[in-house]
């Protein structure tokens, strides 16, 4: 697919088929994750992929927009050890860009996704962490559900000419 | 071009051509950093787009890791009205997907990259913020110098295994 097709049609996707998502397209997914740039390229990503039911219910439970992670086959949590962190504070770009790798690849394979808000909402963050056995020391920054779609991608527009300051604000 | 080889592909680019970036490719690329997801949809962002060169080598010379906005054509700096937030607290995750965006388009255009942090650093966003004249009520996650690239792209590998926990951490 056309890097510009995935952008430019990747939309937030909350229904999904039965089917599940195979190895290889979780494998690519991920590995796209880790090609994001990091600040003095750390990395300090980490990834719990639940395909659990039981597990995934639990977290759709918890998190008061993330109910669709009951019925999609695949969650993906985004964390990161700031332990690996070269200098602090830039842990959520870190994640955030990895976490739109992942939208964009999914999109790439015609798989859906929606990517959950978690950090910095406390009642959003500390559910999951016990559920998943995350660590106290562990950021955790949101997560995406993904699946095949049940409702179709489309372009949507979301261009403003207004948002664009030219050689000053 | 496909958008793995986009993904795959893109890396910190910090030598450029004296070729200058056209204004079609510059507004394929703004779009695409508006097609990003955000929280609510909420499309906080604001960008300001430098090609100024006396501008630019003010940038360069104030920020630690911007040399080359010196000698690139192009500088995004990145930016957030937290009055169009709808929820507090996700603007950094906003406008590190819409700066992901950028890098990923302007890859798509053969353009070269680097994403140059700024926030938290207060030294690093105040200097900026005095020279584009943007306003104290908004934020300023980083800023993007952008190019033909005078060295190659190629594929990094960044994967690493034991990032990736099943089930739970």
């Amino acid at each position: 697919m056309d890097i510009f097709e995935a952008l430019f049609t990747r939309r937030s996707i909350r229904s999904f088929t039965a089917e599940g998502v195979s190895e290889e397209d979780l494998d690519m997914v991920l590995r796209a994750a880790m090609a994001a740039p990091s600040a003095h390229n750390s990395q300090p990503w980490h990834f719990v992929v639940v395909r659990d039911e039981e597990v995934r219910k639990a977290v759709a439970a918890r998190h008061p927009y993330a109910k669709m992670a009951a019925d999609a086959p695949v969650v993906i949590v985004v964390c990161a050890n700031p332990a690996e962190c070269k200098e602090e504070g830039f842990w959520q770009q870190d994640c955030s860009a990895a976490l739109e790798n992942i939208l964009l690849a999914a999109r790439g394979k015609n798989l859906g996704t929606v990517w959950c808000g978690m950090h910095p909402m406390e009642d959003r963050v500390e559910p999951v962490r016990e559920i998943l056995g995350i660590p106290a020391g562990i950021n955790i920054l949101g997560l995406v559900v993904m699946g095949h779609p049940a409702q179709p991608f489309r372009k949507v527009d979301r261009y403003k000419a207004e948002k664009i300051h030219f050689d000053r604000w």
